[in-house]
């Protein structure tokens, strides 16, 4: 298996991924091709421990900045390494992609490059969100590819999430619950009321509309959202739960009593970091286009573009974009065969 | 000062109310007036020390209950605290209401009861965050009451919320931002987008458009969304931190030496817990209609009543609706001048 990975996206770029690359070529047994600029990459290379390893270097010379305007980075950077790399993947030369960079421009040279899978209107950005469940942690779609949608969107959102957590997360069929202000049918907005019958006469384990305050609950294992509203959520978390800690550790400085107790309890607070810890899930599908790409936060260091490759490889596995290809067939077969029958 | 209290809203009604009143009765030196069934309200005063204290009862033999549908409750119970509440307010017998039973129930009863604020076109729900600024809380709107908006609407939530921020939570001219999933003026919704350049336009300090993640940093002070995403923002805030909490005990309770250590760093937990505890800011107001209307928690205890009790004599003492009034005069005044100058 071979996944491609931008050696030039994200925050610690150069240096983060291909000190990931490495890591998984030798826990996982891959072939990651390096997508960049030759030298940086090389430069890089020479850090680490590469022998026996399979890391060959793809040359592209420019780099979608995480600033860029999306449509015109991909436009006008045809050398790019987010566009190189849709060209291998279109060509089969690669199984997935992997970048921590502009996640709108890994969008666009997406549409770009891939194209959608035939019947999907519209592709999204997922995340894989921490929870309070057995499993520890749920599937969260759209976070940002589409900030206004319509009720149709949303249901190919649902089944597309649907799948991924079956296959690639493997929760056998998991709860997908629409993103609402209440479970009552008659709250949310016009588009959720909207949208909610259409999931109850879907196939899908559609259990209802879920708040907020449901997600982190672990009361369902696929939320359904706007990429405005998901986008808006994803953040607010990562905020607040960035605000917790912040807050806690200073009221701990202030107390030296406090201070010797955070040392006795350092294990505990160690382990819920690793459970809180975007790091450990690597990164999310950009679901719907023809091909697989995992997007992973801007800030990922090694361990996080490690285990993005990790995501990338069992998407792969699975065969995602088929599985959601089929899906989407059945569900539409689902649906013709009902109108015929009205 | 008087200050209505629905006795009868609220999960732990009537005896939290009732004690949250005596509570503020005493501390603030305010009648309460205790609106709901007089049996039950005698019931729940005959346990507190009550000498001296003004705690009138207002009969009214009705609840909304949580599950109701807000405008049919209202319509079809006259007799309950809420609409009995809002004639009382409309008539001048009382200063402001509080209540932490059904919010909707509570917008649609001071809509029908005392109506809007000339001008306003659709009033808002908000509520106090906290975050990690010099004053230890924004302030957020709208948070309910309108799932669908337009940009009109939003700049007169910045308004109000401007106004609140710097009027009752004294804080010296306010920063209002947008929230959006960029700070960029081409991301965000096509709302966000419409909405931004009427709220530069504004004499408000509008800093721009804001990330989920800015609000618990404490980059803004007034943070204006649509009802539906402040709505999950907010619910999604409170499960993130009730989910670490529940987490962290739980990794402490694995270990004998963190419990140890837990036991240690009690007094900064409380701290923290403090800092984060709803119950500290009482409730917020539903700014927009024609009476100061706080409205609490549904899970309020006493002390989270008598805290907005607390808020409802500071938005009274600073004549809210006057302020509110006054800026929209001011700012459609502004307006108007400047459409006759072009």
């Amino acid at each position: 298996m071979k996944i491609a990975l931008d050696a030039m996206g994200g925050d610690h770029a150069p240096a983060a991924a291909v000190h990931g690359a490495v890591w998984a070529a030798r826990d996982f047994g891959l072939t990651v091709q390096l997508i960049g600029r030759p030298e940086a990459i090389e430069a890089e290379l020479a850090k680490h421990a590469t022998a026996g390893l399979d890391l060959p270097i793809i040359p592209a010379s420019e780099i979608i900045e995480m600033h860029e305007h999306p449509a015109t980075a991909v436009k006008n950077k045809k050398d790019s390494s987010m566009v190189v790399a849709m060209q291998l993947l279109k060509a089969g030369g690669s199984d997935a992609f992997v970048t921590a960079g502009n996640s709108g421009g890994a969008l666009a040279a997406a549409l770009f490059g891939l194209g959608r899978i035939k019947g999907i209107k519209r592709p999204a950005l997922s995340t894989i969100f921490p929870n309070d469940s057995q499993h520890g942690y749920c599937f969260l779609l759209d976070v940002g590819a589409n900030t206004d949608v319509r009720p149709e969107y949303l249901v190919q959102f649902a089944l597309m999430g649907y799948h991924y957590a079956n296959q690639v997360l493997n929760i056998p069929n998991p709860r997908v619950g629409l993103l609402s202000t209440g479970e009552e049918e008659d709250k949310g907005s016009m588009l959720v009321q909207e949208t909610a019958p259409l999931l109850k006469e879907s196939q899908l384990n559609f259990i209802g509309n879920v708040e907020g305050k449901d997600i982190p609950a672990g009361l369902t294992d696929v939320v359904v959202t706007d990429g405005f509203t998901g986008n808006v959520y994803i953040k607010g978390a990562e905020g607040v739960a960035s605000m917790i800690q912040k807050m806690l550790r200073r009221e701990i400085e202030k107390r030296p009593l406090a201070m010797v107790g955070a040392v006795l309890a350092r294990g505990a607070f160690r382990a819920l970091r690793t459970r809180l810890d975007y790091r450990e899930f690597g990164g999310g599908p950009l679901l719907g286009v023809n091909g697989i790409v995992i997007v992973a936060h801007g800030r990922s260091d090694a361990y996080a573009i490690r285990n993005a490759i990790r995501v990338a490889k069992q998407a792969a596995e699975k065969n995602i974009v088929g599985v959601i290809e089929r899906g989407l067939n059945e569900s539409t077969h689902g649906q013709e065969t009902g109108s015929a029958n009205e």
